[in-house]
């Protein structure tokens, strides 16, 4: 696979939908912060300390103990465009801060995109996993058989008391940061994913949007992370997060059969109108987009809608956010233009699906 | 023709929308009141002075100078149950006041309906002649003749100086309403409509709204008509409203052209939403309904939904009335089960149209 097809290709093996309580877990994510001892943070390193990482770390991956498991190909973030970068992001491969800040910050990716690791993040190493569905364990397995080829082959920093350093201090200890991607229309539409989120933050968790810290939940999508890495084992971060998770699956199921036996007529208005709307529409705007593909999600999950594939909608979650439709049109395009060809690229694709009824 | 068939074909002749400046005046509608001489007024009259009325008025419409022009069948509203009026009101061939509050009231009507000669409303007679598109000459010929016809078989109440006698005195003179039905989404679009709307009060001309006195102009649907009978000779009365709404309609074409090349996007997104919702929503109230369905005869008449024929949303128009889905139905529906019904009948009509695509 070349460099640019990563661009090209809206597929990450994270958007296929396959796993276990995929219906309302779109995907797993799990990160492992490293850095390298007797080398200056990211933040502080020169250019050629900073190649020096890249240096190091592509030479692990290309490793026979690496290849065997995984093969790896790097895209240094200076050798491709602003656009290419925000495909990138949008495809959650590569943080916003590597894509914009960073420097001499690189990318190492498989192809199938379910193993991406960054060099000169925040830290010299950032591990990420990312699959589809609720696969924690899984994520955690293929995670750290990682971490333990880098940790083999290079100097890691650690202390005995505080565990792995890092850059930031949030951090430091396990350095690990596990999440799910959860889409919860039900507990939205019936006003309990306030109480919901408040509890949350009560037990070492945090929820953010789709894109993010700070970032608004677009589509009714919540992404829920632990918030502690010290202090903790990585087993009990990791099954603190599970059982959370757990829970709020079976609220979000629970709402959605309510909804189901209570407004039948309503919801079922709600989800063919967003349906008829984004196969019409001649402009939408991403918000909007983003809250009319969740209506139809759940219009498939529920089998409300039929013959479509929850998998157009992780697709086009992806292929009509800015960066993506640019590349896709080879320019810069103002919002207007934007609203545009996302209303064409989301009208096009249910309408392949449909015709394939 | 049986009676029943009146209440069940949805398509009466007006709605048939071939006729000049169709894209714009929907129907054309001439109503002529009348009264017998020495009959009191429907209003003071006993059950058996009505019933004589009725005799008088079907011997001549069973005439043979009648029946050569018009083969005209009478319904006795004293035999058909409330759907049934309610439909015939909804297809405007009776008034809701023949229906709901008349004694001994019945209307004579033409197989395609065209003519419809109610007796016992307000007056003894009201001819009426309904037909689709913009023609007003037409109108007052069928209506006239036939009003011939009456008048030499029967003593019609008349004063020399007043003109023709009537229940009410907004109708005393020539007895003549005209009226054109007009569809006028961009002058509701681009914010001309109240402006035009006042200067049509101050000359001599009324405007309604679909279904008659005090009634929003729903689907921006606007009926336009003659306020004076006294004072104006038959033919002052036809060329005021037709200059009037002539100016009308051109000022609706430069509305419309205006919008494409100004708003075309937004326009089309707007068209496009309308009938997305109306191909898929699980239920519509009928505000909403005529709303959209004025959206998308607007994007038909401008090319923009190619395939579609104008004359679905004209039967749409009548068929998604409260009476009619309660007559299909078979029963009394609330509210809420005729949104449904609604909206089913909307979607399984234009889905039949698309698909002949």
């Amino acid at each position: 696979m070349s460099q640019k097809q990563f661009m090209q290709n809206p597929w990450s093996n994270w958007m296929k939908g396959e796993g276990p309580d995929s219906d309302i877990v779109i995907s797993t994510r799990l990160r492992i912060a490293r850095n390298l001892r007797q080398h200056p943070f990211p933040l502080l390193a020169t250019d050629s300390q900073g190649e020096e990482v890249v240096r190091k770390v592509t030479e692990v991956s290309d490793s026979e103990a690496m290849r065997k498991r995984h093969q790896l190909q790097v895209i240094h973030m200076d050798q491709i465009n602003p656009l290419e970068k925000r495909v990138l992001v949008e495809k959650h491969l590569v943080s916003p801060h590597l894509a914009e800040e960073s420097r001499k910050g690189a990318v190492l990716l498989r192809e199938d995109e379910s193993v991406s690791i960054m060099v000169n993040e925040e830290d010299h190493i950032r591990i990420q996993v990312l699959l589809p569905g609720f696969r924690l364990n899984e994520a955690w397995e293929i995670g750290t058989k990682i971490d333990d080829i880098f940790e083999k082959n290079l100097n890691y920093a650690f202390d005995e008391t505080r565990g792995y350093l890092t850059s930031c201090p949030t951090n430091v200890g396990t350095g690990i940061r596990a999440s799910v991607m959860l889409h919860l229309p039900a507990l939205v539409m019936t006003q309990q994913i306030s109480r919901i989120l408040q509890a949350i933050n009560q037990v070492g968790l945090v929820v953010r949007g789709i894109y993010g810290e700070g970032s608004e939940a677009l589509g009714n999508l919540f992404q829920l992370s632990n918030q502690v890495t010290l202090g903790m084992s990585e087993s009990d971060i990791l099954s603190n997060l599970y059982g959370v998770a757990r829970q709020i699956i079976e609220q979000e199921r629970v709402a959605r059969t309510y909804l189901l036996e209570h407004t039948r007529v309503s919801l079922e208005d709600r989800i063919f109108r967003s349906f008829g709307i984004l196969m019409y529409a001649r402009t939408v705007e991403s918000k909007e987009a983003a809250q009319r593909l969740s209506d139809v999600r759940l219009g498939i999950d529920l089998g409300i809608i039929p013959n479509v594939s929850p998998l157009v909608l992780n697709e086009l979650l992806v292929t009509t956010q800015p960066g993506f439709l640019q590349h896709h049109a080879g320019q810069k395009l103002t919002p207007d233009q934007r609203d545009e060809r996302r209303a064409r690229l989301i009208r096009e694709r249910l309408r392949v699906v449909d015709s394939q009824e």
